[in-house]
Formats: C-alpha cells, sequence, structure tokens
C-alpha cells in the first residue's frame, strides 16, 4: 500500500491530518517536484492529480475524501465521518460546505493568480486552461462568504460539524491555511471580523495532526 | 419531517432518485416560484439553496448528498453508498468526480448562459454574481473531460462505481439531464463519440426512480 503524495500541497494534506488522527501511517511516494507533478507520474496517472492511494492488490482510490472513507471504514476509531445518522449526516454537509465554498474558492483564487499556474486554471486537465482574471474577485466574494458562514456556525459550535472533532475540521483547515498561500488567509483583513474562526483555528492547529 | 424541494430542478433530483430507490416517502414542499426560489424561503434560510431536510426535532441537514447519507444511515436497504472499505471508497471517489467534474461543470455552463440567471453566476448568495463570459468555454472543456472520463470508466463497469448501482449513478445522472438544459446534453455532439456513457444513460434512465 502507497499513498502518491504531493506534500507541501493543501489537497494530500486533508489526508495527512486524517491518518494522523487515526494513528495510521502508511508509506507517501513523493511524485512533485517543486510546483508541478513529475512528467512520470503524469503518463502512469493521466488524470494527474493527488493525492492517489493504491493498496496492494492495485486498486487504485483517488480523491482525497475517498482516501478517507477507505481507512475509516477500515479503522472505525476514533471516528472522524460522525457516529449515529444525525452526525454522519451533519459531517457530510458541512465537510461539502468546507469543500465546495473554501477550498474550491480558495483554489480558485490561487490558480487565477499565482505565475506558476498560468496555464493551470483548473486541475486535472492534460490541455492548458487559462487564468481567467474576473474569477479573482468572484473568489474573494466566496472566501468572505465562505468565512462568515464558517464563523456564524463556530459561534455556537466547538468544531465545525458540532461537538466532535471531524472530516469538516480537517477540509476546512486545509481550506484556510490554503488562504495563506493568497492575501486571504486567516491572519488577514478578512478574516478579522470572524473571532470564531480564529478561535477554531488556534484549536485545531495546536492538534499535533495539523503538523504532520 | 419534510424536504424544502425545488422539484424541476437538477441537485433536489438527487435526493427524489435517491429516496425513490429507497422506497422511501417524505413531504415535499415547494420553495420555488418559477426559475426562482420564493421570497419567504430566503429569509428563512438565508443561504437560499435547496434541497433542505428538516427532521421533527428542528435539525436541518442540507447539501443533497448529506440528505442522502441521512436516509441511508437509517435506512441502510438497498445499500447505496456502497457495502464495504473499497466499495464505499469507490463510490465515494466517483460521486466526488460526479459532482465537481459532472455537475458542477454544468451548472458553471447553465448559470454563465442562462438568461434568467443573469445576477445569478454562484448559488447560495444573497449578492448578485455577475456571469462571467469567459467562463462558457471553460466549462465546455470541462464537461467534454467529464463525458470522456466516465465514458473510459463506463467500458469495463455496469454503473459508474462498479458492479452495483450507487449515489455515484444518481450524482451522474442528474449531471449529465441538467446537460440537456444547455447545448451538452447526453443527445447532443459532445457526446456523440461516447457510446459507453449513452448505454448506462438509457439503463440508469429505466429506473422508475429516474422519472420520479
Amino acid at each position: 500500500m502507497r499513498i502518491y503524495d504531493w506534500h507541501a500541497a493543501p489537497n494530500p494534506r486533508r489526508v495527512h491530518i486524517f491518518l494522523a488522527e487515526k494513528g495510521l501511517s502508511v508509506p507517501l511516494e513523493e511524485v512533485a517536484d517543486g510546483m508541478k507533478l513529475k512528467e512520470e507520474y503524469k503518463q502512469n496517472f493521466p488524470q494527474a492529480m493527488v493525492p492517489i492511494l493504491e493498496l496492494d492488490d492495485g486498486t487504485v482510490i483517488g480523491e482525497a475524501m475517498a482516501i478517507c472513507r477507505y481507512f475509516e471504514e477500515s479503522y472505525p476509531d476514533p471516528p472522524l465521518f460522525g457516529t449515529e445518522p444525525i452526525s454522519k449526516a451533519k459531517v457530510h454537509m458541512w465537510e461539502t460546505r468546507a469543500n465546495e465554498e473554501g477550498f474550491l474558492a480558495f483554489g480558485e483564487l490561487f490558480r487565477n493568480t499565482h505565475p506558476d499556474f498560468v496555464d493551470r486554471g483548473l486541475p486535472g486537465s492534460a490541455e492548458p486552461i487559462p487564468q481567467i482574471p474576473a474569477l479573482i474577485d468572484r473568489a474573494k466574494g466566496r472566501i468572505r462568504r465562505f468565512y462568515k458562514k464558517l464563523d456564524d456556525q463556530l459561534s455556537d459550535n466547538v468544531f465545525v460539524a458540532g461537538d466532535s472533532y471531524s472530516v469538516a475540521d480537517i477540509t476546512a483547515l486545509c481550506a484556510v491555511d490554503f488562504g495563506a498561500w493568497t492575501e486571504m488567509g486567516v491572519a488577514d483583513d478578512v478574516a478579522s471580523g470572524c473571532p470564531n474562526v480564529k478561535r477554531w483555528h488556534a484549536i485545531v492547529s495546536a492538534r499535533p495532526s495539523a503538523s504532520t
């Protein structure tokens, strides 16, 4: 078993944190070279995304949360996707929001501004995808709305999906820290009106899993 | 218990099909008026998205797949999220792809072209979001890549995540049929080179759940 990894990138970090919370260790194979995936990896996996989990029987699982799902079902404790119907649904809801409204918005801002991504406006395409300047402001608006929604949710919840730490916290943390690659990180102006996000960010960042 | 619904819209359809496959019936309350959500609903749920599940104890679950997750955990048979770690991970992987690479791409094309959505380029925002013309071609490229990826996957799988019908089929079907609201539906040119998608589409569309 191994995970094809780009250790510094935000999306694989979701899996690193998840495995650390579970107390699991899986061999990682670095497939990036600086700010790009290695050519050999792109030839083997033309979809060119990370992370990918390869099992001993050759089964290949892509998508960060699908990899986490595999380990959750194989090693249920501690539970990170909820424990009964309502908590499982709330974790699913908030992980979806942290991904679609947070993670993907930070990615949109980063990919449409960073000079190394000038022809990589979207992930997972072998064709060049030009940056679209109009997306910069749109992404900033998405991020402002995400911070506000997260702050409201954390005003009466310790963690993103309620009383327990879950994959919703993992995706939200990786999203917000992705913001530090842009001008929209938790230390920047946009988050200054979000005290609940700042409190939560300090708590989840202090867990050993956040430093893996 | 009830579901706030926009019956004709693609996202709530994911839940309609899921409930029909489970043999469950949940009261639906229509909250759209033509091509817009009713003002009263937007005031009660400022996030202004559908569907939303409201449980008898007042718990509110948003996000289509989170609602499906609630019913999967409450009524496990027939299983629609997989049955053991590998199949659960594969369903999660392909549902994620059907959503992020399919559903969201069709939504991007629709919202950036349809005259009724001129100030609704993204869902879930109270502020107007202008359409971005450059997104039209980008969305078409995303959709072409999604059709190709789905066709490859269906070349040796009966269903999207393998041998069994799952939520990955539900999201992929609602995505592809969303295409019929644009010029990128399964009957249009772009899908003409995707025989496996066409075969699969005929099979899943013939299930009674597809007509709910």
